[in-house]
């Protein structure tokens, strides 16, 4: 099953992708919150999916879809790991993980267009895997880590150079800039994912291929992610763990380059849809 | 006024003090969230006191309290804030603010248990004043930054320092564990604090003194955090901002002290109350 979100900003109400059509179940009643997955959510849309056959109001293609999950508790994301990637940063490769945590106030919808912040010169794109966690994750071993998950996601990573790295503190002021997070276009529960270790991922600017990996690179697998995070915090359902951006970032260039106004950045991930966002400098609403 | 959460985990009420005494306002109808101060809650709750006045049920002073916010979008932490504190970290005095993200499930009630992560052995106190933003800020001004805050509260910014400096990464490892953020005991409205920027704020382990100093200490004053960190994003009605702890943390002594199962940790600062923790290992629920 694909889980959507659509409508205005702020306002989204659920739907599914079955076929590759959009069907609205806001009729289901609830939002794809912390208290959907906690409730077994994914299988109880699932039933009242198959009691609506051939019933679903169909969606226009042209309705905005918003990010498929509703107000994560918090956004874990996991840094240079891919091996590539962590060449092209001259960074070394971790010895753990390295995560931090991006501001939930950051996400925005896939084809949302994306705020270069006031000021920002080094704004900067990361395609990654996403997965939103399904239940109370503390303390998981690797070996029941994929139990935790509710499905896959598209999520870009978007970046701040300078902010996350010449302002001083930790990357947290890079990463949690309004819009930086776009999410989707949909959540694909695991049944239709055979190997998440083993998905391409690919990014271009302008038409131009920047990004072009498979998960397979990853330095630290997803069981062994989710373990570890779960051994500093709990996972809340709902929550988006990201597992971090292949090689072929504008920092990592020679030499680097960045996103301007009118950039339009396209992504995609095998069996998770594609995303298409355009650059936009900041104004006042 | 004096907003509060009372009642089991997870499952908190909203109440009040008023002249030192705790009384039930679920009656109201909103718990102390994003909508609750995005919709002027904090007025409109205090119009309900006034005209439940002597009618309110009285709360037993014994019931457990929660952190006085619900589910907030983030908490932004300052660290290196405190001019004494930045001498005995030895790393110098931060050119701009140092901040980063806490996990928002390291929320916990003011007297609450501390729970010492699974390997831990370098848990850390921190005495800090935050604040609660009443309103969406986004580029505000120093000159308006003020108008921003719903209230202000205690905050023990607890810190694993091995798992926040040795372990690779942010900040943020070492200070998103479960129960590393009690909150509380009280949101406090501006009107009750004639100047932020003049608090004592103390904090004990098993009795001895060890933080005693005075939000005048600050390197960056409120009004200028909150503009600062609402350049990089946008902070939403009902998150939390810490200001920074001063000097007397345990790896700053010499030799560095930290927490054992057992201990107590009792802090407070003028006009926002006081909080007490039990320090407790972790065993699997």
């Amino acid at each position: 099953m694909k889980l959507l979100r659509y409508g205005p900003a702020g306002h989204e109400k659920p739907g599914v992708l079955l076929d590759g059509k959009r069907y609205d179940v806001a009729a289901f009643g609830e939002d794809y919150n912390e208290q959907f997955f906690a409730t077994n959510g994914p299988a109880r849309l699932a039933a009242f999916v198959q009691a609506q056959a051939g019933e679903l109001p169909v969606l226009p293609d042209d309705e905005r879809l918003g990010p498929p999950v509703a107000r994560p508790s918090k956004i874990v994301c996991v840094g240079l790991n891919y091996s590539d990637h962590a060449d092209e940063m001259g960074l070394g490769y971790p010895a753990e993980p390295v995560f931090f945590l991006k501001a939930t106030s950051a996400l925005a919808g896939p084809n949302d267009d994306i705020i270069i912040p006031r000021g920002s010169e080094k704004t900067d794109w990361e395609v990654e895997l996403a997965v939103v966690i399904g239940c109370r994750a503390s303390y998981v071993t690797e070996a029941d880590a994929l139990d935790y998950v509710a499905g896959y996601v598209l999520h870009h990573d978007v970046s701040e150079r300078a902010f996350q790295l010449e302002r001083g503190g930790t990357w947290d002021k890079g990463k949690g800039c309004d819009t930086f997070a776009p999410l989707g276009p949909w959540l694909v529960t695991p049944d239709e994912i055979a190997d998440p270790a083993n998905l391409r991922l690919w990014l271009t600017v302008n038409g131009q291929p920047k990004q072009d990996s498979n998960t397979a690179k990853l330095i630290f697998g997803l069981p062994f992610l989710i373990s570890y995070v779960s051994q500093f915090m709990t996972l809340l359902p709902g929550d988006v763990l990201s597992t971090g951006t292949p090689a072929g970032v504008g920092i990592g260039l020679k030499p680097p380059q960045y996103l301007n106004p009118g950039d339009i950045v396209e992504m995609g991930i095998d069996g998770l849809g594609s995303a298409r966002q355009v650059l936009r400098a900041y104004s006042p609403a």
